[in-house]
């Protein structure tokens, strides 16, 4: 036993090797004169910084200095140790790996072999791949917060920090933001017609809906910041308030989340974006000006030095896909025709196509999607510069896109000049027990060919055009939602006939591919068959997750918290693989794939592509890439490396 | 070439060796004087009755009575046979196993043992198993049939002939009923709250749905006479109409359905019930005075002596023990406990349990719940007489209890004292986007072990009580969806502490077994696992085919007829095990499952265990038995055989 309370000559304190919220090198801790270390803890009296202790007991600290730089040559990390000094002998009580930051963890990583004391390979084994998003997230300035007024809290479900005026409908979101408004938009859950409307938002809050909600995923995919499933809020539309701890909100009111820490507040807090944001995306930071971003970088030319996975990114919009090659994503993995659909006056026609009577009026309809879809897909093949881009026909059903609220399908009947009557028997004839498992994927265009022609032909007259500017295009078509071999086989056979059509009338040869999505148990059962004409499997693995449990993304929060506190799941299963059940169908579909055709292009493009878990688990399976929303690219990127690295 | 047309001498026609209809051994036929064989199909002139052949050219006639024998000597089969006669001179064109009813099937099968053309084995062989649906079915007098006014059809979801006034509501239906009338109950689409409606009825015809759905269910498990999805008939809830083809039918009207054709009439036509049931159910008639029975007994002997299979009864209530039991069942194999909570005041004690607010509310409601609980499976082990019953704990998801309708709230909140809004709030907490993969089957269970604890202890209780009369009570407790191993080990953990605790209680000792329903795929994936604690799997088909398909049963009447028709499915996948697919992940479910325990016993308790096609599958698959609904007991019985039979 030694004491730390046997004087002024004694002492006792808690010492970091760097300093773990920002990595910097330098000596970092606290220390309580006459005291022992529980008294350090207990906060009863406020500790002295380190660098007084070389003021007042000079010795000791030189000696803490040598043991500060002897242990981390010997430990080579960053050590966090207790310490204590009795009458003026230093005693070292314990030394371990200190916890970090994110930023901290790679400042660190990245100096030390620089330093010389790791390798490459170290640094990038040692930086949690997850601790990214750190690095990339907005935050909250830490005074602004502790002023603030928390009302309540939800699951943290896009990381970062977002202020602005509360708004309860994607609507009121775009008008204010086009006003130049920082607006948050709150909702009970969020659905695909509020996707303006959370563009437009700085952050998104859902009182439902768990971290795999669309609110959740959507924020993911665009980087928002998000907290979901703030059980504690009430969100009143008709008032359009929200209350929660005896504190009612108006539309209007400032209020502010952070979505790092899942938290919600009343009010303005301050906030600033990423560093790496600035230097990558918004372009207005040099990076060389950026030491953060020195960092980062320097990571990931190592990362890409190790890894033997792709990354790609879900990516919808030549905006998305400018940003995840600014993320380093070596193609799409997974584009959503149908996210384009939701844009400015496109809903009316593609609502107009959905309440068709019969297939010539549908043919009309999906005339005047053809020159929209055509423009998307010339921005993002441009945008791509040659890199391949895997792009999903039309997956979600119908009734997605028609409006539920009586006002809105009399707004829509005045405007496509029919009668309310006629869409509410549409939406109600739409109408599904359970959608996911519904008209919905290649069902739709095995139903209605004519809407894959539609899309096959704005994919290929866009490659055509694209081409024409000497930019290669390497589209890779596939086909949702496969079971039956042969539903793949007549979906491809209408690819093929536009493909060669187009190429005709344009004079150009395509180069592309086509594949299908493995989200369905039966689909990874009879890959082999599937794989006679699919040239690529995509693991689908949201949809394959919650067919293969049987269980819903958007239902499960009233069960999975106890499972998981029952021990029944490690993980959440939507946000990392469950490598016994999904992975297996994973396996079985990758030998019956490669038996029939050895070479099948194998890759994922489901949320769990930016998980580190389940990156490594994609490694070892031997998958070609995984695919994730931009922002978490370097997540990925990360992850495989660390993978590749593993024994 | 020969000529019919040669004058008076000559005459072609067509014949049946017997009945075709009835089975009978009688000459069977028609012909035209002067005529060729086009002209008996055109149907411009009335044919004669083969019997007057006999008076008109008894030559001929006399040759063609020995061909009959001779062709049946030969061919071992009842023939259909064309015939011309070119001046007093026979000749027979064409011979070929003449197609016949399932009344007929049968009679002539046993009728030529009796007359040793043919082996028990081939008679066995040579009945289809469906067509004994045929004869358990009642049936519309024919030309009672021909006045009626055919107003729409659907599908034949319940095989038979009911009348009745419509009514549009399943309280209707039960008032009426009561005091003596008829009805068929007309729905757009049913669902549990309907059930004891469905049960007072004659028969059901809805607008909605299809031959899985739960109507076309629920009509089969009855033996209920059901058309369904007969989308042509407008049926109004609120002026109490149905309307179809310019005929406005009010409630109380006449109307009549054909289950076996899926035709529905306006007015009342006359019905008659299958002997068979009136000897084997209904007990009304000696079965040593009906020769339809005495045939259907005689076959039935020979198909026990050849199968291999089991076959059990999903029944969930003493009548339909008993009716399973007289049809042969060798056992429940799924007693759905929740179809229990449906009836009479304990709706109210279920409904008071799901808007309890904490265990403790709860825990009382259930106490309500239990007596009915037990009472329920005294009723059932007494009618087993010592066979086994497989009993599923609760499955559907609690919100199918409440009711929806703000009327039907009111009136619940007034009954149980608690606010209308307090109801209309709970069942918005438990509105589910995908309810067939959201809070349901064992996830119950687990979130609140109560439920599970009240149900072991009403088996219990109730085995108890039944072996104190010397009945033997062989209870095999089944655990729903089950998808990971730890939630049937917890769930096991349960059973067994109550089964100990009762049976000290009581003095006694149980046998019993606890398995699961397999019918997630990632249960398939973990087989081994899930064994070590399971007794035995059950194949839950239904479920199995709604995952591993990625396909909503109720929803996929949008497409599915296209897919039959692209060829894409060999077969209604609701209807007929989809082998690929489903049956793949029931070999690996049988393969795992042994590995682990060698001796556990297999059985399948989906809609397909009574299905031909799928039954002889699991035969191939070496299943323990199959279950199914008890009016289709002979058909599996049959099917079973026959595989058996199979090379």
């Amino acid at each position: 036993m030694v004491f730390g309370n046997m004087g002024d000559t004694s002492a006792t304190g808690v010492a970091f090797t760097r300093d773990p919220a920002s990595g910097e090198r330098v000596f970092y801790g606290e220390y309580l004169i006459n005291a022992q270390g529980e008294d350090v803890v207990a906060g009863v009296r406020t500790p002295h910084p380190i660098a007084d202790l070389a003021r007042q007991m000079p010795a000791a600290h030189k000696e803490l200095m040598k043991v500060r730089a002897k242990l981390e040559n010997h430990l080579k990390d960053m050590q966090e140790l207790e310490f204590t000094i009795e009458d003026k002998r230093l005693y070292i009580l314990q030394t371990r790996n200190g916890k970090r930051t994110g930023h901290a963890a790679v400042r660190i990583a990245v100096e030390m072999v620089g330093e010389k004391l790791i390798t490459k390979k170290e640094a990038v084994r040692r930086v949690p791949a997850d601790s990214l998003a750190h690095l990339l997230a907005p935050i909250f300035d830490r005074r602004s917060e502790s002023q603030a007024k928390k009302i309540g809290s939800g699951l943290a479900a896009g990381p970062g920090a977002a202020s602005g005026h509360v708004v309860f409908s994607a609507a009121e979101a775009v008008a204010r933001s086009e006003k130049g408004e920082k607006v948050v938009l709150a909702r009970i859950e969020t659905s695909p017609e509020d996707l303006r409307g959370m563009i437009a938002a700085e952050g998104i809050l859902t009182s439902r809906g768990g971290v795999s909600s669309h609110a959740a995923l959507v924020a993911r995919q665009m980087g928002k910041v998000c907290v979901c499933g703030a059980t504690g809020i009430q969100i009143d539309y008709r008032k359009r308030t929200l209350s929660a701890n005896g504190t009612t909100l108006k539309q209007g009111d400032y209020m502010s989340i952070d979505g790092t820490a899942g938290e919600v507040f009343a009010g303005e807090v301050a906030t600033a974006p990423s560093e790496i944001v600035q230097v990558l995306v918004d372009r207005s930071l040099d990076g060389k000006k950026s030491a953060t971003y020195q960092q980062y970088a320097k990571l990931m030319d190592w990362v890409d030095e190790f890894r033997k996975l792709n990354v790609r990114a879900n990516a919808d919009t030549p905006e998305q896909v400018a940003n995840a090659v600014a993320f380093g994503a070596e193609g799409i993995g997974l584009c959503r025709t149908e996210h384009m659909f939701f844009e400015g006056d496109r809903i009316d026609a593609m609502r107009e196509m959905i309440l068709a009577g019969g297939k010539e009026d549908r043919a009309h309809a999906l005339a005047k999607l053809l020159p929209y879809q055509r423009d998307d897909f010339i921005g993002i093949f441009t945008a791509l510069k040659g890199l391949p881009a895997t792009i999903r026909f039309l997956d979600p059903p119908l009734h997605e896109f028609l409006p539920n609220d009586p006002a809105q399908q009399e707004e829509l009947a005045n405007k496509l000049g029919v009668s309310v009557e006629q869409i509410s028997r549409r939406v109600h004839e739409l109408h599904e027990f359970n959608p996911m498992l519904g008209h919905r994927g290649c069902r739709l265009g095995i139903v209605y060919p004519e809407i894959s022609e539609m899309q096959a032909r704005a994919i290929f007259e866009a490659a055509a055009q694209v081409q024409g500017k000497d930019i290669k295009v390497r589209p890779e078509i596939m086909i949702p939602l496969v079971g039956f071999p042969r539903e793949l086989k007549l979906q491809i056979e209408i690819v093929r006939r536009v493909a060669e059509k187009v190429a005709k009338e344009k004079k150009t040869k395509f180069h592309y591919l086509v594949g299908t999505m493995i989200e369905i148990p039966r689909a990874a059962l009879v890959a082999d068959e599937i794989a006679r004409d699919a040239e690529f499997f995509s693991f689908g693995t949201n949809d394959l997750t919650q067919t293969a449990l049987g269980m819903s993304r958007d239902d499960s929060g009233s069960f999975l918290p106890a499972y998981a506190e029952l021990d029944i799941v490690d993980a959440n299963p939507f946000a990392s693989i469950d490598q016994k059940g999904v992975g297996r169908l994973m396996e079985i579909t990758r030998d019956l794939g490669r038996k029939t055709r050895p070479d099948i292009k194998l890759g994922i493009c489901g949320e769990h592509g930016g998980e580190p878990t389940s990156v490594k688990f994609c490694h070892r399976l031997g998958l070609d890439y995984v695919s994730c929303s931009p922002f978490r690219i370097p997540i990925a990127r990360l992850a495989a490396a660390q993978a590749a690295l593993e024994k």
